[in-house]
């Protein structure tokens, strides 16, 4: 997008898959859908890991249930183990209710530490939850590493909807091949009648992946 | 919080109150209580005009029902009317799925633009739709704009509430007082049974509230 950016993708050593969780929209449950999947890959015996880049709403912790310090070891930090993951956020460096002020171009750079100097060790996949949006750290992110695809998470709700086409846009851009969407929120059950609650109205997300462009648009 | 950005604030020409709408979290409804924010107060008859300023996913257009595109007039562009209320957003300028790739720096001169060069009259009120989170546009409008007060909206869930915490944080950093906060998706009435459901288990807002920091931390 930026031509003085288009460097050659550098794969992550020890990284098999890179696959970036992402959305056009926030609060749409990326994080929950990203620490499923992981936790979930972890399971069935594949080496995970969880990158949250989300700098300034960090919850992969909150939701991980883990608070703990990261510790440097020769150069290089060392993930947080949970429930089988390795877990690298930055609310796990900057606990706490400050908010990090930091800028466009420190985001990068932080970004590139967490994907090269965290000691991830050998790794089947890494799956990092990109922050809502197609701003800085999505951008930086998806056009250095060597993301093997994407999973765009929505609600069914039309402003969701609006956002996560962006989403979408964005990786087929950047040639990251959309491996599927989620369509989040789709339905409650009410825990009195138990009957099903179309909260946001049911079906968008697949009627939106039904016109997603063309991998060659 | 960046010392070589604490220029004077400068006021908006023609404009009483700067209201900004912001939230840690995307997708707790901040565009809703924008767009209902300022259409109440165009109905209870004042000036109002209503600034999207979330670049990557403007979704006031779709909410207030226009597709209008703004006229340049006399080097300065002109908002659309809807409703009561002249409205501005990157959605008018940039329609369709393609999604803005601009950085920090263009970003925080698009804000400018907007504030400054375009056409918003005499108003009473112009009501910004901050993005979610606390980067780099927050940031640069709270930084320069003389913002009169600032409403904090969230969920009662607790990564939503963890992410409201550093919004308060931010404007109490840059000394703009907290007017209120909004819980909003507080609890849903089956359209069943008519039992109440509280999705994300209620009055975690109210009891923020009452911790938030005092005005001189």
């Amino acid at each position: 997008m930026h031509p003085q950016q288009e460097l050659p993708k550098a794969p992550i050593a020890g990284v098999k898959h890179l696959v970036a969780v992402g959305s056009g929209k926030g609060g749409v449950g990326k994080t929950t859908v990203s620490v499923n999947l992981a936790i979930s890959l972890a399971r069935l015996g594949r080496k995970v890991g969880l990158l949250d880049a989300d700098v300034y709403g960090p919850n992969v912790p909150l939701m991980m249930g883990t608070r703990e310090t990261p510790m440097g070891h020769a150069e290089r930090i060392r993930p947080i183990e949970k429930y089988g993951v390795k877990i690298m956020s930055m609310g796990l460096l900057n606990p706490g209710d400050k908010p990090l002020v930091w800028r466009g171009p420190m985001l990068h750079n932080v970004m590139q530490q967490f994907l090269r100097a965290v000691d991830w060790g050998e790794l089947d996949y890494l799956i990092i939850d990109l922050p809502p949006g197609t701003g800085d750290v999505s951008l930086s992110l998806v056009q250095n590493a060597l993301i093997s695809g994407a999973v765009v998470v929505t609600t069914p709700s039309d402003v969701s909807l609006e956002d996560a086409r962006k989403a979408v846009y964005m990786f087929h851009q950047v040639k990251v091949p959309i491996i599927g969407m989620v369509e989040n929120m789709s339905f409650l059950n009410c825990p009195h009648c138990h009957e099903r609650i179309d909260v946001f109205s049911h079906g968008g997300g697949r009627r939106k992946q039904a016109r997603r462009p063309s991998a060659s648009p």
